[in-house]
């Protein structure tokens, strides 16, 4: 667009989808609060409240933030590669701080409380997930941000990256699940079984985090809608598609 | 094969992939069966045993099956077309009906034991799952196997089919964890914070569960494992990739 020509565009469909997972994405935010809010007695980190932190944390972080970080590449499609990837892992970064806080909700408030850590499916999910968000960020940093790693080594990397990136993200949603069955068998295990109005409003949650994993997984995996490489890219050598075909540009093949 | 020539070999890795698969889909039913065999009772029919059906026949029809039922295009890379397609068929079949019999165990368990149904996270989940499943494999019999749809519609179809395919079984996975966690807090909600064995085991199974999903879904999505188009495809205009990618061989224009 520097020279005057007219903005590319984007594929048909591909500005619909991203617009239906943001309405998602914060639907899920409000009805994650309406829980909490409505039926748990609100949110505070000083207080027995602390607990609901946890929800709200890690549904913003390590869903809403983390599935945006995902649709960068395929929003920003024709802005350059180096701002769209600092984005990509600003995002993440602070999907990662949030989710920690998030953590460190629930662990302080089992210590208040005298409750065990780390016993439940959830928690073991949840954790592996954090751990392998977090060790994927440092690796995603080390590879594609840095000026260290070389061309091929990127070239191997990144396929890999991008299906791991993809699994945590299906794993923090899978996460949030189990974490909603659980909290609701711990707080309402009487009533859960007669449809009261809490336990369809976080099945109903937990209906929203699916949707939402799938549009963007849609809105991902579609073979049109991945970003093309740009011109700037491929007169540097520096498209990755090549390299991964087998070509080394870096190495003074050319 | 047929004309002498050495037969045609996979490619490096993927058979390591497919029999850790299977390592891990065998390990699965074990799990289950050591589950409800050891700390619920077995598994009967007509019997109070009878709800113990429905894990195991959802573990075994709705993971690991159809699993292997994603896997065969993979697996069976060098095959004639058509057979490989009629074992995709006949697998994801033999998922559904033993699926069913596992939710017909729950819904009659409930039933004698005047437990309510569908009010929980799982089982609108799991509901859904089985239900998109099943109208999943309707429409992919009605396009690819039966003759009556057109190339064009098969192109058109195609990457939808595998984008819901992929996604009904991470679907299945995750409705399969929420489960566990249900039936860990329905039967030993006393003593699963003591990490005693009964949760140790069904918190592995859902590790399993999580790792037989992750083999599966890096060996269908791995760029280089995706099955080639066989010469007698290319011959016939019958290969899908063609179509999708705009060329319509069907309507005459060859």
């Amino acid at each position: 667009a520097m020279d005057g020509a007219p903005p590319p565009t984007s594929p048909t469909g591909l500005s619909a989808y991203v617009a239906v997972s943001q309405l998602l994405g914060l639907t899920l935010l409000a009805t994650t609060g309406a829980w909490l809010g409505r039926y748990r007695g609100g949110v505070a980190w000083h207080s027995p409240l602390q607990f609901n932190a946890h929800p709200l944390c890690m549904v913003l972080g390590m869903v809403f933030l983390q599935g945006d970080a995902l649709l960068v590449y395929r929003v920003f499609r024709h802005e350059a590669k180096r701002s769209t990837k600092a984005l990509h892992a600003l995002l993440h970064g602070l999907a990662l701080l949030i989710a920690l806080v998030g953590i460190i909700a629930v662990f302080e408030s089992h210590r208040a409380k005298g409750i065990p850590d780390m016993y439940s499916l959830h928690s073991w999910c949840g954790m592996a997930t954090f751990v392998l968000y977090l060790l994927q960020w440092l690796l995603g940093c080390g590879f594609f941000l840095f000026p260290s790693a070389s061309f091929s080594l990127r070239g191997w990397y990144k396929p890999q990256h991008i299906f791991f990136g993809i699994t945590l993200f299906i794993l923090s949603i899978a996460s949030c699940l189990l974490g909603i069955t659980e909290m609701l068998l711990f707080k309402i295990s009487d009533s859960y079984s007669q449809f009261v109005p809490e336990g369809i409003l976080a099945n109903t949650l937990g209906v929203l985090l699916v949707a939402f994993g799938l549009v963007v997984g849609y809105v991902l995996t579609r073979e049109e809608w991945k970003r093309p490489p740009l011109a700037e890219e491929l007169a540097l050598s520096m498209d990755f598609k090549t390299l991964t075909e087998g070509e080394s540009p870096g190495d003074g093949s050319q």
